[in-house]
């Protein structure tokens, strides 16, 4: 059965849309990034912690996919800042479409950092761009150091690693070192952090990293704020 | 786009084979699990528990999937028993003609217990059959005791969970209760085993499931054996 020529369609036609967000992105000064990973490897609790340190006057918005339930969403809703919730209803991924349905009433003039966090899978979401700044593949120590090299195209595709769930590395056979050296086999030079939502280690590296992204999009305002 | 005649006539093309294979394997006398988790929940750390503990004589082979690599049939070729990887090259799950495909040259006549380990992923590998007589999902505690209600196809369809790394219990927030109630909220009645391989603890009750499991397809010869 030939099954490409439809799969290409679908993708070329995200691609398009993707490419319009991009632009109003760009345009609108928003900082847009797409957190991907297995499910339960920490997405949501950091993003928690994310949320819960930055100043409630910062213009900073969610889109959070899963197939079912809007768990995430009541999560991320206490902290104060406007969370929306993508329920999928069985698509292993959030596609670019969603992301401009979920957008149509926020005025994206209104953000400058919107984080979008995909549906917990390693494999599918790599195919579909959703217009980001950037790609953040987030891997927990306790699922091996040798995902990178079992699911590339994430690894490859984006800026940053996040190694998350560090307070486990006492508990768990993972060897840090070895995960590094697969992830920059996949992708030389990327970007690593090494973080516990637990107990805060490695949170402010991360956040400078942020600021560092944010400011590379709005380089007056955001030096302004900080 | 109208996407979803295509991906019926993949799926009923994939049952058909399905249904093919399950009626050879029946025909045999063999049992086939298909083995689903998320990337890094402990599939094939669980599959080198069991191996381990199985004697020799018994006709146990292994087919496991991953994206890219063979990383995965090295570690279970270990304990002697015919092992073969399926590379599916980006494909984010088994398919029956993959399996079809992997079994050519292998004698199922001469195969009493077969294992497929499915590509880590909790959402896509739940829609392809793949002529197994169960489905068993593996859930590890670090991945939080909502996977199921935000998963439920896989938890719906697979007639056991395994609870994994319950050696982690102590460092990780996860309430096995919850998880339990959520995976019978979705699947009533199902049946639950709580695993640790690195312990060894519960692993004599999985292996009391399998041999369970295997007299139901072999009432006298299986008897024989144990």
């Amino acid at each position: 059965m030939n099954r490409v020529p439809l799969e290409q369609k679908v993708l070329s036609e995200n691609d398009r849309i993707a490419a319009e967000l991009r632009k109003r992105f760009q345009k609108e000064g928003v900082l847009c990034l797409n957190l991907i990973s297995s499910p339960g490897s920490g997405k949501t609790s950091l993003l928690e912690c994310t949320l819960e340190s930055l100043p409630r006057s910062q213009r900073v918005a969610v889109l959070t996919g899963d197939i079912q339930t809007d768990n995430d969403a009541a999560r991320l809703k206490r902290f104060g800042f406007p969370v929306k919730q993508i329920t999928t209803g069985g698509t292993c991924h959030l596609d670019a479409r969603m992301v401009e349905r979920h957008l149509a009433d926020w005025p994206v003039s209104n953000i400058d950092l919107l984080f979008i966090e995909n549906v917990g899978n390693l494999v599918c979401p790599s195919s579909y761009d959703l217009g980001e700044a950037a790609k953040i593949v987030v891997l927990s120590v306790t699922e091996g150091e040798d995902k990178p090299v079992k699911y590339p195209a994430i690894f490859l595709k984006s800026e940053l690693l996040i190694l998350n769930k560090i307070d486990l590395l006492p508990y768990v056979p993972f060897d840090m070192h070895v995960a590094v050296e697969n992830a920059r086999r996949v992708h030389p030079g990327m970007e690593v952090l090494k973080v516990s939502c637990l107990t805060g280690n490695g949170l402010h590296d991360w956040l400078n990293w942020l600021n560092r992204r944010r400011r590379a999009i709005r380089p007056v305002e955001t030096e302004a704020v900080t």
